[in-house]
């Protein structure tokens, strides 16, 4: 292994929008990934929304021979939707889930019944041990009034924390993923600050694709035209990013994205296109520089920038936690003075008068489901409010440690 | 650095039964805590259930002297109960919350609300760097016919997993906590398998406390002694557990516990003992040969023999899961029909027989709750077979694993 070898990686990320029954052409789409995996002999394959196992199990046996490890990461109550397919023997795996994802009463998004996380898989090539992370965080649906910053920024954190404690033993990082935030989002900031992880497409010394390496774009036939009407070239969402933490360098030589159409036919891998990054990796001489962080002096800034996001977050959840209380309190009350009524009744108080059973019993029903719904609204915010309020203080205990030793990260 | 000096750590752990409301002369118990670690001068304090955050920030006050670094891990909806206390300063921490943790539904047994974790915090101390982690596992109600024994498991898998794959830049590993399992258990014998910890209790070169380092007593004023009859000694559920991963040595000169009552005055600390250690952290000429895990061969068997229990709450889990979702279709159904039955007075059928509207608006609330209900047990069983069944995969993985390369760990 000592020298000059170069070990050259292709590697291959797709957010797939394979959910059942849902998902435009799912099955043609899932078989037309299969079959370019296999035509194109990547040597890691980081696929996100794979929420079927089915899917999942399908593509495995297709890609048996040409990527014969893989692994499926389940979690919340759809799954993770996270899989990696490799040439290379997986030595281990793990899974973190984040701790906040979206709320449960918005059906319509549906992020938090897909348990979101981050999956790692360990591996060893040519002797250099690779920790491959593979991720999806909470969608933006409005970008002007974006409620899930909070939780996304959460997310983007907890990440980077994950990286910086898991990848110490490690040679080189891969991230790979739909992360939803725009290359210039204070998230993004945030991830690539305090891990030191470099993206793809910057560094890219050839580059082939959409327009500013965008991975959702008009030309897509998946897309919603509307949703992209105040960025007429698409939005980059979709990552590979990289470091060498030990005496390795790597260096991206080759970044691909699809163009709105899978390779020779006319329909898209997805509604996300695919990035394919070509990366070189060597041992050289001495340990790089910069190990754990980046000694980035605008470190700072960022961190108190996404720990503003977060504290406003925090205020909205306390609100909410509150109402939900009131609420519930209020729909106690109702009960009681229901109660009461009923047992004056009972009691034979104003029986001269006709008693209201159905109106009485629809009220009586309607306020135990508002105290039901109520109290597990102030549950979950309560939750809510604890790990923001976590996330908060890490994010203070990091500034002030920046600010005793700024160069050190 | 270089030679022979040895560290000398005092280590106190403790879980201080500290519920708001619930716990008997919890002031007076945590003033009592603060008293006699600000009067010890521990290096070190691991507490578990301090679930109220006041109850820490009193602490806090307290012990700033002694004690300036601390941390307190939120999560839940109560919260984790976890903190540490140091006189070294803390670098950096990180939560990971179990993905199992009980049923919402068992609001007797209450686990699910606190977000049970662990939590890690690495520290330098003379140059040595700690990872030093503190955790809570799913209590044990009931022996003979244990139902949260696969979620701990699951808890005991993730916890060691978590320490793997965070502790590899660590030289020297600590957990404290109340593990809620008996020293024989197969989930204990799993942890330290797949880590490599030592249990200090067994290790410790001098021993001075209750009989077979047990930290629930019958002695203990707040035990219900009738919860121990099958243990008249009482059990050890508390643990300190240390390795070292590079060129160090750990023993552990002295291993104390509180036996029923606090040094000093007539009430316990808690309803659980106190496990103090003195560990002594020595830097050795060449690297510790068992780094990662051990090279026990047992530790198949014991892999193996946790996955069948695991595998055994997945096909409980799926049960459940097919049961919830049963009884919501007959929900759903009864809600149609009763639908059906209303559309068809409306159109005038049946109009010779008066309309019971009360009884008919009470089984539809009756329908409607069960549907939500059995709907969010559906859901959330779902979850449960999730995880379990991805812990199954993952064990099976090391097997393998194991199974290839035996001696490697």
């Amino acid at each position: 292994m000592e020298g000059e070898p170069i070990l050259r990686l292709r590697i291959f990320n797709l957010n797939c929008w394979a959910i059942r029954y849902l998902s435009k052409r799912r099955q043609q789409r899932v078989r037309l990934i299969g079959d370019t995996l296999r035509q194109e002999g990547f040597d890691l394959v980081l696929l996100q929304e794979v929420w079927s196992e089915q899917d999942y199990s399908e593509l495995k046996v297709k890609l048996a021979g040409c990527y014969p490890f893989s692994h499926y990461f389940r979690s919340g109550v759809i799954g993770s939707g996270l899989c990696v397919f490799s040439r290379f023997p997986i030595l281990d795996t793990l899974l973190y889930q984040y701790s906040l994802n979206g709320y449960p009463y918005m059906l319509q998004h549906g992020d938090w019944f897909c348990g979101k996380s981050v999956g790692l898989v360990v591996m060893k090539i040519s002797g250099i041990i690779f920790n491959v992370y593979v991720t999806h965080l909470h969608a933006e649906y409005c970008r002007d009034k974006d409620a899930y910053l909070p939780h996304r920024l959460v997310q983007a954190w907890e990440l980077a924390q994950f990286i910086r404690h898991t990848s110490k033993a490690a040679d080189v990082v891969l991230l790979g993923g739909d992360l939803n935030m725009h290359p210039d989002d204070v998230g993004i900031r945030l991830l690539r600050g305090w891990t030191g992880l470099q993206d793809a497409f910057a560094e890219a010394m050839h580059f082939e694709g959409c327009k500013n390496g965008c991975t959702l774009v008009p030309d897509n036939c998946f897309i919603d035209k509307s949703e992209l009407l105040p960025f007429p070239l698409g939005i980059r969402i979709d990552y590979i990013l990289y470091k060498a933490i030990s005496s390795f360098t790597v260096k991206c030589e080759e970044l691909k994205t699809t163009t709105g159409r899978a390779p020779g036919v006319d329909i898209p891998f997805s509604d996300h296109e695919a990035v394919m990054a070509t990366l070189h990796i060597q041992r050289q001489g001495q340990p790089a520089g910069a190990t754990l962080g980046t000694a980035d002096p605008a470190l700072a800034d960022v961190v108190t920038e996404a720990r503003a996001e977060v504290g406003a977050g925090l205020r909205a959840a306390r609100r909410q936690r509150y109402s939900s209380g009131r609420m519930a309190v209020l729909a106690l009350l109702l009960l009681l003075l229901q109660a009461a009524a009923a047992l004056a009744t009972l009691a034979g108080l104003g029986a001269e008068q006709p008693f209201p059973k159905l109106s009485f019993c629809l009220l009586a029903f309607l306020a135990l489901g508002v105290l039901v719904l109520a109290t597990a609204l102030h549950l979950f915010h309560t939750m809510e409010v604890k790990m923001l309020h976590g996330t908060e203080d890490q994010m203070w205990m990091v500034l002030r440690a920046l600010q005793e030793r700024p160069s050190e990260g």
